[in-house]
């Protein structure tokens, strides 16, 4: 297989890309007239380390490798434009296989409006996709970083925590299908193998007076510290009020494992945290629950001060696990 | 190690961004003003394909992931703004020679104005470096594509070609050395191991006029053959007319090559191949070898028809190896 002929087969299969894009994938750059401000993000996901493949498909892949880069884009309320793809190929993965990497990402470039507008194909000893995410806002003013957080501020989180790490406690360990209730572990399996970002509800939480944002792609409690570090701010969780997804606890205990760990470090939700003025919190909500279908759940505040307080239902707050991993 | 440990440490060694960079490495995403058409490419770089650790110092790596990203946005004309760079760090890479490899990006970063705004770590079974690159032009037509060979155009090269192709022999067969001029081998070496992006004279060709343009990444034989297929093109090529960087022949006798297919087939010389009108192609000679040093020189035309001869100074035709390999 040769690289050219790959990249070829690969435009064959992509739609016509937006008028920002004048020209796509398959010269040395692609060209864009972007017109306002950028939001420019790139992801890695690595065999092994992100994904197994004898736990996902190939498309499942693709889809999650194009998610979680959108999913930066989401957490700065930006519209996504372009996404590049740089494929390692490892030598038991043919052209087919390639072809159905990408293919996993067409339905969420779609729907997201995202032009796949060019890459790179190398040989690799193990799969791995780096994803680069351009994402447009009219001006660097309406995009949220996570810097903004303010004191009396209230902590809102988008739909439900702790699917995606119930559902990679499912593919490890299929014998616990039997101890959750029937028809959950598929939804929670499909947490893990396919998250969609929160792009709608990332723009309308921009819109809505969000002071700052982040996804929540490595655990609650990780995140959560990044913003309070990055924004300078105490932030002071309860936990009880964040909504968890459901069979979360009874995969927790069928693992042997703290539910309330597996809710804040387990991570890939692909929520949204964000802060956001008290006064403005109505309207956000309405926003994201009529427009998004998702809930918007105030779990917290934020406070002058450091670091990040998660407050048990009991009163006792919960030392969190490590989450500082390379991964 | 820690991946945001690591990330701290790399950011504080990163030098201010631009103006245009509004919100740098750090964010969920960078926040950038483009203010124009942007030229965006992404390049991957694995260990064992594209270059070999081996043989290569870290920051030698780190430079050429940097230089062959920005060659695209070289070809395009375009003046670098931004780079993203997702980094696989295998198990025997520490922190260090993470940071080792970066700071080996930074002289080319700081002399060519690349903000380095954003990035990824991740674990990985071998190194690989995927740089994603975005370039500025005040608009579309600023900018030159593959595309716009016309029959008549004057076809240039800058620079010399083969010397890294030869450098690349003398790397895997030290003993090679011996039987090349004295002197010769270092430079040969350096141009595989650091290869210069044309930045400034792809500017100059895109300002004088210059139809099409690409990057000898792949060796011209190759990468004229692209250029020919995008613009509809025939292109004839006197090889006697490109400029060999010294001591090639005699490396490519010593490694028991044709000089001729390491001269065309060996690539990443990164030099600039461009169609201009022959009443342009004074001013373009001038300014490219004023302001920038470089020769520039006439190698062959552009004509109504299809593919790329490359005719031998005693007028057969050369039949290039094959060059579209996956790498």
């Amino acid at each position: 297989m040769g690289e050219f002929e790959l990249l070829g087969r690969i435009r064959e299969r992509l739609p016509a890309t937006s008028v920002r894009t004048h020209l796509g994938s398959g010269d040395d750059a692609a060209v864009t007239v972007p017109g306002g401000a950028t939001a420019t993000s790139v992801d890695a996901l690595v065999d092994g380390v992100h994904f197994r493949r004898e736990l996902a498909g190939l498309a499942q892949i693709g889809h999650k490798a194009l998610a979680t880069a959108l999913s930066d884009l989401a957490a700065m309320g930006a519209e996504p434009g372009e996404a590049y793809v740089a494929l390692g190929v490892p030598p038991d993965l043919d052209e087919d296989g390639c072809l159905e990497l990408l293919e996993g990402m067409l339905p969420l470039a779609t729907v997201s409006g995202t032009d796949l507008a060019g890459g790179d194909v190398t040989r690799a000893a193990q799969l791995f996709l780096a994803v680069t995410v351009v994402g447009h806002a009219p001006g660097p003013a309406s995009l949220v970083s996570r810097q903004g957080a303010q004191p009396g501020d209230a902590l809102v989180l988008t739909g439900e925590l702790g699917g995606a790490a119930a559902g990679l406690e499912l593919l490890e360990d299929p014998e616990i299908e039997a101890r959750v209730m029937a028809g959950l572990a598929t939804e929670l399996r499909r947490r893990q193998l396919e998250p969609q970002p929160r792009l709608g509800a990332g723009r309308m939480l921009a819109r809505s007076g969000a002071t700052a944002m982040i996804d929540v792609s490595d655990g609650l409690a990780g995140d959560a510290g990044h913003l309070a570090e990055q924004s300078g701010m105490a932030l002071r969780i309860e936990l009880d009020e964040a909504p968890r997804a459901a069979g979360v606890e009874q995969v927790a205990i069928a693992a042997g494992r703290d539910p309330w760990q597996l809710l804040t470090g387990g991570g890939e939700d692909y929520e949204l945290l964000a802060s956001i003025p008290p006064e403005r919190l109505e309207e956000a909500e309405r926003a994201v629950s009529e427009d998004e279908g998702l809930p918007l759940t105030r779990i917290g505040e934020v406070a002058r001060g450091s670091g990040v307080e998660l407050r048990l239902p009991d009163g006792r707050l919960l030392e969190p696990e490590g989450f500082d991993q390379l991964a």
